[in-house]
């Protein structure tokens, strides 16, 4: 039967494929008597060896495509398999205490893992997760549930899931996931920013999907309407089809901006940017014309790791964004890790609120060593294009103070040491902290440009976690509070002779756009696919109606009445 | 011998008595075989005789200090260490196992705790969670080490704690209780205003007071410096005897001021009200002078118990606050629970950021049973004195809205019964979330009042978690980000002829009463005990020359740069 979920649209396009579900498998089971041993060892003996014939199949999957580095990994995972300190005891309790393999295999893994834990070891730690990961699939076997392996998809997917973390879709072979869904999140999670990076339709906070696909369900992702169709009629299929086609259409238009300047209709220039999280993503940038970076996310750079990246690394990865850009400008925003992006080798220790915690600038402050590392790197490699530096979450101008005399303090060192240095290279701030804002005329004598978060920025004034759905509907981009906010910095910023920028969701977003351009954003940042359609948008649009708009909305009382009134200024446009 | 802990000084005054440690034990342990599993029974039984006397002798003292309804918890858990179908499958397991009695009692009692509360049934769930309490106890005595039985306190202690919630505060003696000092918290957490509330000396956020003090050491808490003294020599002492003298000497002079006006030095009159959170404290207010009831905190209604408060308790309690302050105005805040404020038998779920998630009027519009019974309790006490009805977490016009409209309703419900409700209740709103203070030129023109709550609106301005130790030094009272937005809101208010109070922990600090005087603050809300000093100081200072003071630090830079222009500001007068 045929049904349809409802969500957020997090990225444009259709997509159609079977599901495949990256879900974690329910492993509960219940302790219970076995009568005969000899069975349930059989069992157990079966479960491991279907377990064994898994991964080597994972592992050479893992070897053709990944390399023998992510290899390794599974090969460790066999050798638990055949391991008798660990197999033999497990059969022996199946026998004498005549319980269930299930029970037996957890009691004695969860043994040996407290055991490789305790002691303070990182490879012995390693153990304890091998132990822990092995367990699992053979606990699948043993209850018949299936465990997800990424990395054997061999046919075009779409991926359902709870959520994706980072780790989850660095799994995931892109060649053929055609679309996310996901039950949690929203336009501004990591799964929709990948989906948007990745270039492929995705829609989130379903609510439901995970419990609502099986496997091989045939699935509709409509990432231009928030809608997932499940096992749709032939004449779904066939309308979708359809709908493909005119938005691949509308793309194809699209992309004939991919070299023209972004101007306004009564000649107004700004500047189109992109958001990027690693250096491949430069081919996208490009591909959409992207007049610059104004926003490169250094953070994963550290993540999908065991340790930190060196100085060596990390300067590899900025020249080559550097130099990608051939001159045009490159925003590098410095380490923003905590909050909701952990780094599991930092131990960091758990926080009640994160959002509100030790993140971004205030571990950098904190842990030196890590901030003056990137500082170097990214200095060393300025020579190679047009960079400007940004610092995250500054809250207060003690803050950025502290944060650029490191700076100049190994600015000052490599050039003692007659390493080459940029010479102009602009130091600015995120302005996502909604002190920040308030305080935007007195940090514009300091800095030399702003670029405001907003979905922090907005998250924050309105005091409500974008990520929880019981309150993602006040996090409200339109509210006349954020948008008074933003014009406190863009005037701040205009009055000292600063440029001010924007490199939230908000940057690309059809009914925010004219209302930016009206107040003066000098640059908008958003995901690469979305600047041709920016780009055309702005094309339509006279810089002083939205002038006027703009300051029209900044006085109406909510969040609904501002859609209204932009959807009304654009169609009599 | 002896030593010295700092910490946050969290409430005023000098107390000495001895340690009464309020922590949970260590009641971990490991499996262990036994040679002689009779005597390992007998070590069982044995902890079980303990445990028994100890229930009987709370229990006893329960029902003599709390009454009955108490008492009946206890006397539920002396059943279950009567009950030979948990007694006797732990003994039958240490016999054919041979294992330690830790292990056969926390194995058989998970089991039907887990099993209890599988059954979807809340009789069963209770006996889940009675046998948790009992096997606690028991293994505490086969461990050796010691429950806290705080009901059991019958001589002056400090209480030493990690951190202390509502519920246990509850469960102190507070005839007994001397002082608190704890490892976490800060001047805003509840430890610290329970202490206030409390007027006792309280020191917080020491990081290692549990790990530093026994039960019965000597302990001097200085709730005016933020030091514990442990064991500390016969001198200090005697020094510390002095300065309580010395600062019992203080008080009695500020004592003389509780039925004066609060005046400033040029004529200018302010309100001093208190923050109170249950009709008790309505002893300290009068005691020290208050002039109205500017905030009180129902929540407290609402917790340390299992159900929600009908409709008529509610009632009892706010008209008991109405008639105890004889006509003086008294604002009570709507339920505000939520956030670090939980209430067990709601089953909230788990957010990852409470403080940016589903609470107070969010939870309140969601759940309007809860909402509507409370606004009835509110109108029908209403003739009872002068009523303020004020809403929490406000961030954006439609909540206050849909808030008044639904106030509306029951009022016209209650009216067309026939029943009293007074003609002119003032309805207004915490400014608590910066989208508020950006718009309040907007609300200005629905609400009938302002209170500024300082202690979320800093912390969602500066992004920074006040309970979280890392990022504390970001919760910045005095950043002319947060004085900028306190002056917009008493700018709006004005202009509307409405009135602006504060009542956080900033309305009675030191440092921000001239600037809030120079401001225009109407009203200021504190704690009880801080109101004498507050108007001793409002006595000593011109309001003409607070306003240029206020102007002069809303262009200053940083919080510390602001500090010290009032400090030199107060001292030249």
């Amino acid at each position: 039967m045929s049904s349809i979920l409802k969500g957020i649209a997090a990225s444009n396009g259709i997509a159609i494929a079977k599901a495949y579900r990256l879900v974690e498998p329910d492993l509960n089971f219940e302790k219970k008597s076995v009568e005969n041993a000899e069975e349930e060892v059989a069992r157990f003996q079966n479960a491991i060896s279907t377990s064994k014939s898994e991964l080597e199949a994972i592992r050479d999957k893992a070897r053709e495509d990944l390399g023998e580095d992510k290899a390794q990994i599974f090969e460790a995972h066999l050798l638990v398999l055949s391991d008798p300190e660990l197999l033999t005891p497990i059969e022996d309790k199946v026998k004498t205490e005549s319980v269930n393999a299930e029970f037996a295999l957890k009691e004695t893994a969860d043994m040996f893992v407290n055991m490789f834990e305790s002691m303070d070891n990182e490879y012995m730690k390693e153990r304890a997760a091998d132990i822990r990961d092995v367990t699992k699939r053979v606990l699948s076997h043993l209850l018949g549930v299936q465990i997800a392996n990424p990395s054997m998809v061999t046919e075009e997917v779409i991926v359902i899931a709870e959520d994706l973390t980072p780790s989850d879709t660095a799994q995931l072979n892109r060649q053929f996931v055609k679309g996310f869904t996901t039950d949690i999140g929203g336009r501004t999670s990591h799964s929709a920013i990948m989906a948007r990076s990745m270039e492929i339709p995705a829609v989130v906070g379903t609510k439901s999907i995970t419990s609502s696909i099986e496997n091989g369900d045939v699935v509709i992702v409509d990432g231009l309407n928030g809608e997932v169709h499940i096992n749709p009629t032939p004449e779904v299929i066939e309308k979708y089809k359809k709908e493909h086609a005119r938005y691949e259409e509308q793309k194809a238009k699209w992309a004939k901006l991919v070299n023209e300047p972004t101007v306004s209709k009564d000649g107004q220039h700004v500047e189109l940017a992109a958001n990027i999280g690693t250096p491949k993503d430069l081919e996208g940038v490009r591909n959409n014309g992207g007049e610059g970076v104004g926003l490169y996310r250094t953070e994963f750079l550290y993540m999908g790791r065991d340790e930190l990246p060196t100085e060596e690394e990390q300067y590899e990865a900025y020249k080559a964004v550097l130099e990608g850009m051939e001159g045009k400008p490159v925003v590098v925003r410095t380490l923003d890790i905590g909050g909701d992006k952990e780094l599991p080798y930092l131990n960091l220790p758990k926080e009640m609120n994160p959002f509100l915690g030790y993140r971004a600038i205030r571990l950098c402050l904190d842990e030196q060593d890590i901030f003056r590392t990137q500082l170097r790197a990214l200095l060393k490699a300025s020579p190679y294009g047009n960079l400007k530096i940004m610092f995250p979450m500054i809250s207060n101008l003690q803050e950025f103070r502290e944060a650029k005399a490191i700076l100049e303090e190994e600015k000052k060192a490599l050039q003692e040491n007659g390493i080459d240095v940029a010479d102009k290279i602009e130091v600015g701030i995120m302005v996502e902290i909604p002190s920040t804002a308030v305080m935007a005329d007195v940090f514009a004598k300091e800095v030399d440009f702003f670029s405001i978060g907003t979905n922090d920025l907005i998250q924050y004034t309105m005091a409500a976690d974008r990520m929880n759905e019981r309150v993602s509907y006040l996090y409200q981009p339109y509210n006349p509070a954020i948008l008074r906010l933003v014009k406190m910095v863009i005037d701040a910023a205009h009055k000292e002779g600063k440029w001010a920028g924007m490199c939230g969701e908000m940057a690309g977003d059809e009914i925010a756009v004219p209302i930016l351009l009206g107040l003066g954003l000098d640059e908008f940042s958003m995901s690469a696919t979305s600047i041709l359609r920016a780009r055309s948008q702005i094309h339509r649009l006279n810089k002083s109606d939205m002038k006027k708009l703009a300051e029209e909305v900044l006085q109406l009382d909510t969040n609904d009445e501002v859609i209204k009134a932009v959807e009304k200024a654009v169609s009599n446009d």
